[in-house]
């Protein structure tokens, strides 16, 4: 998978804080911007901590092993532009906080895209696919607990997210529906998270084409990322054009996510990056700058940031951490 | 997973027959039902092809996949307990029959309930977990289309099983939210499928004891049999009396279909059984002939079945497919 800097990388809190100061023209932002990400996280994690069966419920060993890749140190980016986007629409009680005041079903919502997402990364590293020894650091799932019990704990991230939306307290059943349609399809097989993997396992023996690169991170990337500020919009009750505006956010930092990814693979050394560079090049990995070239990629992931800021003009002062996110996310050095 | 007579096994349409022509004393029902199941799976099978993706659509490789070992000849009797409790409980226009009168949602239902299975038949036949080759008489999927698409196949099942419950047309939002928490429980690691799959893999080095046994089984078979006619129960717009009687008949049922299953593994020739015999002892698995006997587990058996046809007085003539199937688990010889 492919969202490398907030849950997929090995580089630590530290390493963290240090990116945020090399963006010099945004470290005021970025200063109440980390402070923030860092409440939220917390915040999120607790949920997740409440969300889940305890170690200690039978059987053991699944929960353990459920846990320790959901609890591995992920940047939790889905469930916050979940929470930002039921905020923006109207759903938090306190612009720009949203602390404690969510939009009923947003932070569950958050935290079912976070086990999607956990359970797809502890399937993609088995042997038989990507074949990753270590995330972020850690010995990855199936190196802990073998992988029939890593297959198992995927399987049970997946059911647990299902049963968390469908668990949700003070939302009308519509919505809830709503929301277990996104993630759903999200990360099914036609233009999903799935069908993404698929096309970009296959891709590897074909030839780079704008169309199939195009068609490879909509899919893999951009539905569940989409997904989330989507989901964060129906806990908010968006209207139809809340919606709308929501989508292109959502589809433009998921594409402007991805092409930064491809670029720092190629310009970064593996010490910046915090992980092996010119990996997707070694792979035969289709990317932007494979496609594109790198000045190109440049101007893309730019053009979409913008086009992620325009999204966003409807809901004022309460999209700010959106508006953020999105600059947060090209300007990243690793 | 153990659901052999039905769905796991490689015995073919012919064997089948050759079963239900053994049970003597059944033989007059066992005709008609043998009629009545062959009409079943023939429209559940155009209900899961008219469900899934077709090979075309893309990416192409992971539609066969899923294809592959949904229509690899499953007996459907998830499906088939779906519809039957939906007409046992009212919710079909034509007692007896059901065909063409199912009610609302029921065979959407039973078709995710075969997604399911199907899922969890994927990926329980991977190297990591049972190594299997062949399932009815079949290469297994990752033998076919390789690992890793295995796993996504798996997975991709599970997606799709959700999406079907969520785009099911003429249900209530109410109705159609009760069926997933129906389904993500009953697959679920707590008294679910996963745990029971789990509970099973560690039980193999654990002491054969009644209290193990049960919880591997109530989990691992039961859950989803269980799910089957509450979710079928749901569908027919069942009270709380209903619903409680057809829990009663799916926990029956589902517990004697395992014993049952355990006897077999004993008392058949491969031949007879269309599969390995005594794969359970060399496997050390936990078994009721291994813990209460063969007589006491023949016994357990009868007990079961006696309770299931007890479940379903309340309903009347509606119930009659319920009954004979409950008859047909227990006598069947393979």
């Amino acid at each position: 998978m492919a969202h490398k800097f907030f849950s997929d990388t090995k580089f630590t809190e530290a390493k963290f804080t240090e990116t945020i100061f090399t963006h010099k023209i945004f470290t005021h932002t970025f200063m109440t911007l980390k402070e923030f990400l860092a409440a939220r996280i917390a915040a999120i994690d607790a949920a997740l901590d409440r969300l889940t069966p305890p170690e200690t419920a039978h059987p053991a060993t699944i929960h353990k092993a459920m846990r320790y890749s959901l609890f591995a140190g992920g940047k939790r980016i889905r469930p916050i532009l979940c929470l930002q986007a039921a905020e923006a629409v109207g759903g938090a009680s306190a612009p720009g906080g949203g602390m404690g005041g969510d939009a009923a079903g947003a932070m569950e919502a958050g935290c079912a895209l976070e086990m999607i997402h956990t359970y797809s990364l502890i399937h993609d590293d088995l042997p038989a696919l990507d074949n990753d020894d270590y995330r972020r650091g850690k010995l990855t799932n199936h190196k802990v607990f073998g992988e029939a019990m890593a297959i198992l704990a995927g399987d049970a991230l997946f059911t647990l997210a299902m049963q968390t939306l469908v668990k949700i307290e003070g939302l009308g059943a519509e919505r809830k529906l709503a929301l277990l349609e996104e993630l759903s399809f999200g990360s099914g097989t036609v233009d999903g998270m799935i069908g993404g993997q698929v096309t970009d396992i296959e891709g590897e023996k074909q030839e780079p084409t704008a169309e199939l690169l195009e068609r490879i991170h909509r899919a893999k990337t951009g539905a569940l990322l989409k997904a989330s500020v989507r989901m964060g919009a129906i806990c908010g009750g968006a209207d139809a054009a809340q919606m709308a505006a929501m989508t292109q956010y959502g589809e433009a930092v998921g594409l402007a996510f991805q092409i930064v990814d491809d670029v720092l693979d190629v310009e970064q050394s593996s010490a910046e990056l915090g992980k092996t560079a010119g990996k997707d090049a070694a792979q035969g990995k289709i990317t932007f700058p494979a496609v594109y070239g790198l000045e190109a990629s440049h101007r893309m992931a730019a053009e979409e940031c913008a086009r992620a800021h325009a999204a966003l003009e409807m809901f004022g002062e309460r999209a700010q951490r959106l508006h953020e996110i999105a600059d947060l996310i090209v300007k990243r050095k690793s």
